[in-house]
């Protein structure tokens, strides 16, 4: 795919100026694997550094089904009647294969996407060795060079992408549905204990009894995890997203937070931290990828991994095999 | 550190007949990392494959201070009793820098490793780039060759070694201490969630009723997360290894696990994906570390991670550095 490239300065200067049309074609450029473009991608973010870091990143996350959409909509429609400018970067790894997301459906987030201080975009993710690798990290920078306060980062709530999520985002919110302790939520395991937040929606009508039960659920099992370092207490709350009730109140559970990890110091180390966890992996994934861009070794791999399967050879042989191929004694 | 080695029969002829010097010696060579003691174990291990894998793999972890020790003392005995022959295996990872161990100190678990039926051995793990890595999976192997029917992995619960751990045992035991809901058990985010069953441990005396409410508190928290695949719910139990009551309960419980997962043909299945996972991650992990065997990309990173820490650097411009001293263009 031939792409006409401008100079940085034009991507930098159009960022600067809010241009949502320039903050898109940055963004295909950054998530570009063209070595030209990754090029420019560094020299559009080092361009916009001095304006980036300043936005509320929040991560949501919640099963299909939760209303995630309907939460971002409203929950964003809140926030720009209160003069904030949002942007909605959204997490997919299920979309690697078909180049599809989940904000390909253009009726989702009606209101929102057609809102001149809104900016919604999907991130579709690259399935590599060992993991889900994707730009979200960068596109939030350029969202905050363009001006947005408040990034959202939404992903799916069922795979890996949650983990990722949590390392990019200062406050993570896990939206669940009402009746709890039913069991057919399919919350993967552990996310739940990275929320800084749990939200019931969708507590309207014939659910506000189901709700505040699994409200009194939720905050006794995260009663029995350790409270995290920066002091803060996870919490839970109800909201209805298409009454749009309990909206603010999230909001202010998001900005408390904010202005505890601000307060003792725990928002500029979080980033910081983040950034160094994200250098050391992303060092480990892509030195992997590149090795295995070998085809041969690929070969070979899915060779030893058949015969670790069907029993013929035990592990630490098949990693043997593998290591001698690739580094030859 | 020069040692002396045998043939691969001797270790092999000397681990089918339960020789148990013989098996200290093999894990003395599956820990080696000598390019010859490599060939080696890989023949010890093939020698032997016929005769493992038929042993009850356990995983026991909590807090220190929770009774790991006097509980697996307690258990061995109690299995041992039973006609069982059972081996413990400890991994430590704090003590990958002192050398030392867990079971280093011999005043612990003093009956039970004068038991002719028992072996202990602890496992310390080496630092490696992106985790820890340790050779406890083969030492499973082995014991289960010398004959050992019940094989026990004990890990610290407040590290990374429970999701090693989780990965290479048919049953994972969290232990527990009653006063559950206070927030100072400090036990990991993420490793309730693994525990196919939790034990309040020094359930007796003044401590019954804090058990009890421990007890249930954490059976409505188990039941908040997905079932697993098996069909197996995890159980609460309570306890006191010192009154040795409560202990043969622990057991059926995990007899009860082991009969489901034999019957549904997930035992199996279970640990030809765990071999599989292993291969993967060992591939991902040793080549990095043998690229990180130069020392001059170890210094480039490690002032890389400086640059990114002291915000000199956005992380991807690091990245970028990184991969061109390795992969020159």
């Amino acid at each position: 795919m031939k792409t006409q490239r401008h100079t940085a300065d034009y991507y930098i200067n159009g960022l600067l100026e809010g241009d949502k049309f320039v903050l898109s074609k940055s963004i295909t450029i950054i998530e570009s694997s063209l070595l030209n473009d990754v090029d420019l991608s560094i020299q559009i973010l080092n361009g916009v550094s001095g304006r980036s870091g300043s936005s509320k990143r929040i991560g949501i996350t919640g099963v299909p089904g939760v209303g995630k959409s309907t939460f971002i909509e409203t929950f964003g429609n809140y926030l720009i009647s209160k003069g904030n400018k949002v942007a909605v970067l959204a997490i997919d790894p299920t979309s690697s294969m078909s180049g599809g997301s989940i904000l390909g459906d253009k009726t989702r987030m009606n209101d929102l996407s057609r809102n001149a201080n809104a900016f919604i975009r999907p991130s579709p993710t690259k399935k590599t060795l060992g993991g889900v690798s994707n730009n979200t990290r960068e596109n939030i920078l350029l969202c905050e060079a363009a001006g947005y306060d408040t990034v959202i980062v939404e992903t799916v709530g069922v795979g890996q992408s949650e983990t990722l999520v949590k390392g990019m985002v200062d406050f993570f919110l896990l939206l669940m549905l009402p009746g709890a302790g039913d069991d057919l939520q399919g919350i993967k395991k552990g996310i739940m204990e990275m929320a800084d937040g749990i939200v019931i929606n969708k507590a309207d009508g014939d659910n506000i009894g189901t709700s505040k039960q699994a409200k009194l659920n939720y905050q006794s099992a995260l009663h029995l995890f350790a409270p995290s370092e920066s002091g803060w207490i996870p919490q839970v709350m109800m909201c209805s997203s298409i009454h749009k009730i309990g909206i603010e109140d999230v909001w202010q559970m998001i900005l408390n937070h904010r202005d505890l990890l601000i307060g003792n110091g725990d928002l500029k180390k979080m980033r910081t931290a983040q950034n160094v966890d994200w250098f050391q992996e992303q060092v480990s994934r892509t030195l992997v990828a590149r090795i295995f861009e070998n085809k041969e070794y690929v070969k070979l791999r899915n060779q030893l991994e058949q015969s670790v399967l069907s029993e013929d050879l035990n592990p630490k042989e098949a990693l043997s095999l593998m290591l001698n191929k690739i580094f030859p004694r």
